[in-house]
């Protein structure tokens, strides 16, 4: 059998350096929960099919991995996590106190085609908030996105965003049912207009509909107040919708009190899940087509689950974030030591100096192989030791080593203890 | 729809506290990464059939979450993570220079009956040394495997420690060959010792071989040099079971010098998993049944692959080291402040000091509610709570906020950037 053969399609090994780099976003997404009060949870990979026939979107359903447990269930992977994560919440935290702040960070999968950024097996960080309508709740996800962002190291980006709730209150208006709001929506967000129009256009109020939706589509502007007055013209006879225009308004101008900046406001923009009801958003980052976050407010799911409870919320993707992010911003390994034993009599001395120096939490390697001294030199810079302790002959004899410097090549005899001192400063602390 | 019924048997929704404490514990074992220069690495949670048709051991095989996909593939959700560790390090890291220490923390999926410590999907750390057979890398893994134990605060547990190359020679020597060795080795791992002799009693040598076993089977001591030499009598007459013994003396020896005791060393000890050939081991915590880590040495698994190079390794188990650690090690929120806006007037002020506190790295919440003041302390307390900015009317006008220490009771009125000042030393340090 070959190794080569044996990765599936659209399925990835994720070495140390891209390891590393996502290891180092999912860390500030952790930060951001704690700085921001949000409590980690993790919801099981395998769920119940229902769970996601519920609201996911005709999509995403269509591309899940989908298949009969020993036990006979019909089961999934999870295709995404908020599903999961109301269910979590709608099972088991019925008695904590309102509003409730859940975070996550986990892996989800679909059957999708491969392509530059996207995998079948993905990670989806995640914030949500349920339990408030406040529009303070709203402008706190987009803080947290645009601060993840800049946690990053990420600059050029900007923040796409709109408002389900003004779609369906002038769908709604009109008399067109939630079901069919979901597919005009769904086909919307796929920027096919037409097919949209064409489900509308039957109905009763179908031109009505289509009129004020393309006017809406064409409100797209990264000045805020502009693109609130027009959309405020286009729906002057349509008050449900100017109140949801309002909480649009509302939750940008609080989200710009907290040091959000770089919106672009698009009053035709809906997303692929049926369950947004609200404000919705993406993150954009310059030179990337695809988005890198999202998220929005979806008052309704919930309910569906057995407690009607609002929520709103964002799932950044780490691996979109990753493509985004500077290979600078990368965390390198960090080894202060390497301990070479040239001669067998000197391994005892090895493993109780490295046993001393890792006791102490200083990143230490042993060189087991007993190899040509210059090739356990070669390892140890390129593996960007700082410090090499050699044993040889002589310093079993004395119970010292020779520490050589790997920067300044300088090279003196110490008692183990002495070592231990000399490097103890560059201890890892305990995280 | 009901919530309840939508978690699967033996799926769990992991909650706040028990996220946390398993954060804890993989926080540590990445911490322990560093010490030791493994490199961290992810692979694939949905592999080929083929992959773990290998070597996993028959038991394994049989209770594999196994379907066909979208694509017609025969794929399975990984068993354990050590074939596909192996595979990733064939397929990519074949110029790295040897040897290679990988690490990873990754959940994998078996159809078991759940029972106490047992889950259908459960979460696995690794560390895996490719490239050396020295004894001092089995030594650092029982090193690690220690650390580890003290990391988390676990005081009382033993390593049980044995050596499957000891078993196959004694087999070998009586040309027992190799995939009945499995055989037997599997049932010797679930103590079915009767069944065991009952596929050696009727080979050539078969009788002789029992007799070995048995006597083995009978050394069981916490002293280690009295088990080596109890061992070393019983083997008198095979010089490959000497040899290999004498290689268990040796490693025991190194861990030893590097501060590891507590060892029970079994003679008659073997692993459910076929791919082990040397060193193998186990770590118990008094009062629970179950291994909380294990592993050994594997130089064979690799080669199966297509590049021959040995290997040891261990996979600790986080949701049974999480049973086995104290309540208390959980680490807690630790909330610095809440802002209350108790008038709509108020909220872009509520904004701008929660956007000012966090960008400093200050964990606040703001309470989006418009409740009655008590209940918001109510809140506030309940999510420990340091201090609660109040603004309302008076303070609006003003510009200030009343800061409530939540411990002493005391209030004052600050202005904006002198809460941020009070504050800011309860920042949160960038990881």
């Amino acid at each position: 059998m070959r190794g080569d053969s044996l990765t599936l399609r659209g399925m990835r090994n994720l070495l140390p350096d891209e390891k590393a780099k996502l290891n180092r976003i999912e860390s500030e997404i952790r930060r951001l929960f704690k700085i921001y009060g949000f409590q980690e949870v993790e919801t099981p990979t395998i769920e119940p099919l229902e769970l996601f026939e519920l609201k996911s979107g005709e999509e995403i359903r269509h591309r899940m991995y989908r298949f009969t447990d020993l036990g006979g269930r019909e089961v999934v992977l999870r295709p995404e996590a908020t599903a999961s994560i109301v269910k979590l919440v709608v099972q088991e935290m019925r008695s904590a106190p309102l509003p409730i702040k859940i975070g996550y960070v986990l892996n989800a999968f679909r059957y999708d085609e491969p392509q530059y950024g996207r995998y079948r097996e993905f990670k989806q960080g995640g914030f949500e908030i349920f339990g408030t309508k406040s529009p303070m709740a709203d402008a706190e996800i987009l803080e947290i996105s645009s601060r993840l962002m800049e946690g990053l190291g990420i600059k050029d980006y900007y923040i796409k965003i709109g408002h389900e709730g003004v779609l369906r209150a002038v769908l709604t208006n009109l008399n067109v049912e939630e079901s069919v709001q979901d597919r005009v929506l769904g086909l919307i967000d796929k920027e096919r207009l037409t097919e949209a129009f064409e489900i509308l256009g039957p109905l009763p109020k179908g031109g009505e509909a289509i009129s004020i939706i393309r006017s809406l589509w064409e409100i797209k502007s990264r000045d805020p107040d502009e693109a609130v007055r027009k959309a405020g013209e286009v729906l002057k006879d349509v008050p449900e919708a100017c109140d949801q225009l309002e909480n649009l308004r509302e939750i940008i101008e609080l989200a710009k009190a907290s040091g959000v900046s770089g919106f672009l406001v698009d009053m035709g923009f809906a997303r692929g899940l049926d369950y947004y009801t609200g404000m919705i958003f993406e993150v954009y980052v310059k030179d990337l087509k695809i988005a890198v976050n999202g998220g929005g407010r979806y008052d309704k799911l919930a309910g569906l689950l057995g407690w009607d409870i609002p929520a709103v919320g964002c799932a950044p993707g780490i691996d979109r974030l990753s493509l985004a992010m500077d290979e600078e911003a990368v965390p390198r390994d960090n080894l202060v030591c390497m301990i070479v034993s040239m001669v067998k009599e000197g391994d005892i001395l090895a493993a109780s100096l490295a046993g001393m120096l890792r006791m102490k939490g200083v990143p230490t390697l042993v060189d087991y192989t007993r190899r040509d001294i210059s090739k356990a030199l070669s390892y140890a810079s390129k593996r960007s030791v700082k410090y090499v302790a050699l044993i040889g002959g002589r310093e079993v004899e004395a119970n010292t080593v020779a520490l050589k410097n790997m920067e300044t090549g300088s090279q003196e005899e110490l008692k183990i203890q002495q070592v231990v001192e000399k490097l103890s400063s560059h201890s890892l602390q305990r995280l």
